[in-house]
């Protein structure tokens, strides 16, 4: 199964034919609920979350959309992680009826056709049920499909390693914040560069001690000079 | 290879495109006896065995065949852990001649053609044994297969890593208990709910604590309510 | 600081003068909740439950005295784990007034004392702190301490290890449930030899495995012997 | 060596005899500099620094004095971490004139005897260093001294294990952030109480997602009883 | 790539149509010397030196033609381990004249050659070379090929993963001693089956102790019953 | 609580005041029995048996005294290994009459007084149990005690730090098979040399594959040298 | 997507046919800077660094041309590791304009075609990002690519399970170190082999101890010969 | 057992009482030789070499006396690690007689008692056996003795915590290569500043990445304020 569309690269070097578009992509964020972090074993909620919130953060600064749903809110399973409507306000909740696979919700499968983009990129709780269902279904409706496992969550190590598996074989593409974060980013030539900067310090937190060393070492060193 | 047939949906969204078909599964349990249990060293005891029991249960209460099968169950082997027949009365006990391969066996393999089902979800110990040889044969012969890792076992880290790999390899699904339970449970819009939401406090036991103090929490809203 | 009063032996051989008189012992469990259980990184919940569990079963068994506490079960920290009151009916339950320490409230430390017993067992979470707190403030009160790490839960490996080196350091002897079984144990024979096998069992889920191998071998044998 | 005096408990259960006296402590926060995280290998950064968060914002919350110290910030090893002089803007900070063990220089010394307080909770980077000589050297000079461990840093948790042990045998009482709030926090009967909840959110972000669960099955019960 | 050539199977029931053909098979093995162990990281060395002797024992047990080869074993690499001759004599020995890749020797590819068989299974160190290699050259050749994980070894657990994954897209098939061993007995309705036995307690030495309570077990109800 | 007296060393150098004089020691292996083998966690069941092997041919090359006990093992905990035996054909068995703990049974304890030595060398499984409990027993009655940690096992990994926590807190010498032979072998200078040098080979395994390099390497010196 | 071209072996044997050919090969290094190395969590920094050196010596030694890159190394992310242009002087550094992918940077691109060899050998920091990236519009551009995992970083555990799975999705092949200097090694019947033999002793630094013990046994052969 | 005497402090602020003095403290090497580095499983070979070569780079520069002896350095052991004499010249070879207690040798104690120094620091190989054992004597002799345990290695994770444990029962003070680094040290404001600095570049090889980033973080300062 081909998981990729070669892109015509806008690039005269060729760069990123391979790559996400970010004018084609649409983030669907799964089930960021506080019932179901407790299950998860496989990555510390700490850091779980503060993937979540930079690719919230990350869609607002890049204007990328973003559908969020939930199973059962109300119920054992809990409410939504508020920080994905603090950092991205402009993401479109779809309420279920029950459904554990979103893909068989109408209005959520609507929610993502609408958007007319090809590429969705997937994050949620469980990975290997919250993802991996609409992820294996999106690829039957012809989408190229991305799963972010470190902005996702399974209840064991090795639940984790299936999922991983399972999407490869199924022609999801894995991926992680990070990568999303860079594969969105693309250059520093650009206005958003020191708010992207900020989100590496999120993602790789001793990223942010080192921008302190930086900023300190040209401060000592302008210090010095005077 | 391919593994999966694209199924016709039934609902509307095309959700379930790429999912089990509780209609056309049939579950094989293979060799959970419990001498072999104690080589086992992916998983612990305790969770292999609940995770078989939940598979059981599930099978009770969605009204899904199960076929078991042990190898030499009056020697070192040891006997079937005695679980499963308490959990899925419904279970056909096949039983073998000596041949480490269940798909060896006339009769094994004539139970599961009788059902006349062309997806089969196999779990046993040892994983990249008892599960895999019958695993490729049957996909040789045809039928869509489903390996649940956590409810198999391996003798060590390195075995199932291997296991899971050389699944892939042979375009069998790899798959978990959790993710099972959710694939086949797929709406909360159903009158077996109550049921399956305990089967998640077995899967994934800190679901049953957040269970427990979602219903302590109500009680106090409505205490303090009074 | 010496940990351990050098007890009259009954026996003939001198054995057990440096092991728990049951007749001396009180066992104290300290809230065992389920909002704190979603905290617990040491061991998984599933194991420290079944280990409350085998103590619970255990004290009713031996007839041990039992005391539970737990703080604020009516707020976010969640219900008392229901089994001890299931398998330990006998247990007497203190509330307490907000004290995060159970020392540090009277009508708990009064339930101690009215029991006339100066061995203490005990375990809670989390195991720094809510077993941590009251197991010092016994020893200053001259009561000889034992805590029972996996019935007892902490938020990090880093802190479990800090607890026992704590405990050590402040003359409270560390124990398992494990050891705690077979201290109260002492002799197979005994009325009493079949249930602690049973809670072998539990404690160590491969001891449950090796005693139905153990039965099965045994009709083998006799089936083979006719 | 003795390392706990037992005071004088204020309570009529005789509770805290052993346990740290608000009143009689000072927190020392020694070396949180961005170059040193870079080499701690036995707590993940992000960690550490909420630990040394959770603690500048409790000494605020409880007005506990706190000292900082810093070696070389203009050099190699990086300016302090921001967060302490954000949250616990109390903190007073004491240059070095380039001494390792902060108990060398006479400022910080005179720093701490001007305090008049017996009890001393240290952590830095790293603790077998920054912390261990200051700490050995207190203990000396006729201290009580607590080392935080996870709210320090280690180069190895080869290092970890040697610091744990040698500040045991030095007589310094080894603690968490977790049990460090807790011993201070002592009841949930103060104005405090909701400040201190959010701290225990920080320090263990299972429990933040208890809460937010906690809220939300309040919220749906007395929707439902409407 | 495809890797598995469907055979035509032997067994009414369709059995072992994807598994290894014992008549067909020839076992490598590659490069097991003294020196380089000392550099394997995913494998303790005496597991590894036990699997070995387990696939030179098998082989001699079922009568299926070894190889052996060795890179400079009079230079640092060190002897071919010993247990090799000892407990599979037939084994034929190639020397190689310096090259790393034993595909490259052109006496020992005639060896290969010469047993006209076409499934090959290999073993060495170090598995991402000394197996790797040969097990693609093979692939190229037009053999079906195994590779055995843990009676190889390689100098990190990155590398073990990194082989595993390279074989796997490479069309090699990763097994272990343990799915080779029954893959290969295939049934205890055989002669062989004691010492078959006896191999699967080296492999899995838990095994050991199981069939030891076994025996016991039944002797005890023997005398019993007397 | 004092754990060694220090000894007259018989040396010029005053070597070995703190070590082991096997002249004054008595080995004590306690319930190595298949049946309890299954629920060792912190040690792998090969690594332990080898141990254990190598102890009984330590004490049979060095003339130590041997002494094992059982715990039921005509029951579920299955018989002694037979290594021991094989090994140490010198060793006196001591059967039980149902006591857990070994000190408890006067036959057992009669048989260590009748020795006349002071210093018990302890194994067994488990080691917080089987060992922990006639150890402490042995320190109240006077004798200095080692327990060797790797040739005895616990059911999990933190039982396993509880128990070398209580050793230590006990007066109890923890201590590792590899050293018990470095500390009864004390020099090269000694006719056994040559089997002394094996059991480094069992005891670590990367030791006999240096042995096995540096022999080739010294014929491959000589056969240059020709 | 097929990964490797069988190349016209110019062995009699045919060895070698899916192997690297050193004539058509191009080492690209992407990013090794200092900054981003503290971020770096699936290997050890030592490591990682003294496996970018063998690499750069390994280029120097066989003639392999090598290209450098760095991402912005007057900024956060630090300066390029000298170790390169210290052992591979040869190599050609190009700057990038603030392109992430250094395949979106014409004269990256450009750098790269006018070498005319299409098999690439790629390592960075970070493995799933600046490695990823033009690995994949390499393929995409009809470039064979190896990606070497262990002189690349990513910043997690699971971050370097996701690059490793979704490099062998897009057709790249992963290999390590080790494995690369054996593929352009093949052979010891060269003149470079003293200081290949060398650089085995950098990647695998058991294999230097290997090599300083059998110096000393063979000087111990011919001084006891003399 | 009293580890520390409290010496009297040369500073004002009574500083470094209970550190290392190094005008009193001797560096002992014990047995770093390349046959043993094969067995070691606590820590990485290449980590061990670089803090010995750290140790004896230290006592060069801060003109600290060393001692190294070896046992049997002609025989399977293998030779002494090179870099020691390569590093710390100054050094003196003891040579042994076969003792493997290196306080069993008269010459090695007399060369200790020759020095005058009452402070022993104290590393070698195998850490349970060739540190513990003259560590041991040397406190029963009177002496103060560190055991560095990571320039120390044992065969396997529990042989660590067993050392360490017994080193701490027996007045031994663990410590690693960092602290000692750091101990010795003292103040950053001393003529060997910018020696020691490379030192902690070795011991904590990300510090090195920290000081290169410094560095050209001040070079860009400098170059943008032109």
């Amino acid at each position: 199964m081909q998981t990729n569309h070669t892109k015509t690269s806008v690039l005269p070097s060729g760069g990123g034919a391979m790559l996400l578009d970010p004018a084609d992509t649409l983030v669907l964020l799964l089930d960021h609920q506080s019932g179901l972090f407790q299950t998860v074993r496989d990555i510390e909620v700490a850091d779980l979350r503060r993937n979540v919130e930079v690719i919230a953060r990350l869609c607002t600064l890049l204007d990328i959309p973003v559908i969020t749903t939930a199973s059962e809110p109300a119920g054992t399973n809990g409410p939504l992680m508020p920080e994905i409507a603090e950092y991205a306000p402009h993401a479109v909740h779809v309420a279920r009826k029950g459904e554990v696979n979103a893909w068989d919700n109408d209005d959520f499968v609507e929610a993502v056709r609408s958007r007319g983009r090809k590429t969705l990129v997937m994050a949620g709780v469980w990975t290997g049920v919250c993802v991996m269902f609409p992820a294996l279904d999106a690829r039957a409706a012809g989408y190229q499909v991305y799963a972010v496992m470190d902005a996702s969550g399974d209840p064991s190590e090795m639940a984790s390693r299936v999922s991983l598996a399972r999407f490869v074989q199924g022609g999801v593409q894995p991926t992680t914040t990070n990568a999303l974060l860079s594969e969105l980013h693309r250059t520093w030539a650009r206005p958003e560069a020191p708010e992207l900067a900020r989100l590496y310090g999120l993602v790789a937190p001793n990223y942010a001690a080192v921008a302190e060393s930086y900023r300190r070492a040209q401060q000592a060193a302008l210090d010095a000079g005077q």
